[in-house]
């Protein structure tokens, strides 16, 4: 299983209607991407200040199936117009269980 | 329960020696902080190039226990001999499910 990590922050065009649409559209995304065994996000709770504003941590059975998500329309479709206009900056991570 | 993720990058003073010793020595500490409902971490899998160099996904009951993992002294000592030498720059985020 591939875990496939997302830290973003938001540029200061984001606001809070923006990032509600941006959970309500990721959690459409499991059901059209078949590849998406767990698919886990939300806004910083910020219990700890260390600068990310939303986190999404994924799950794949491997990494030619995260790479069939990555460019799935839906998902390139929902980056276009719900988190890349928003986003100043973001790290990920891929670790193997 | 609330998700805590950490994304890692390592200064140059790392080596493969450490990263084995981090790893090896993550995975000691759910048996030692009770707060730990779920604890999965790796270096990166490299899938994508966004500059992580190692991940970590922990689940906490919620935020109280999540500081009582930060300030446990096994987890601090954690930091100080294995990681926080070879850290360059750090991002974490946690969020509710």
């Amino acid at each position: 299983m591939l875990t496939h990590i997302v830290l973003l922050k938001w540029n200061d065009k984001v606001t809070a209607e923006c990032i509600a649409a941006i959970t309500e559209n990721f959690a459409k995304l499991p059901a059209v991407i078949p590849e998406i065994k767990s698919y886990e996000f939300g806004p910083d709770a910020g219990v700890i200040k260390n600068g990310a504003d939303y986190a999404l941590v994924a799950k794949f059975n491997n990494a030619e199936e995260l790479k069939t998500y990555i460019k799935h329309q839906a998902h390139q479709d929902f980056m276009k117009h719900y988190s890349m206009p928003y986003i100043e900056s973001f790290q990920s991570a891929q670790f193997e269980l």
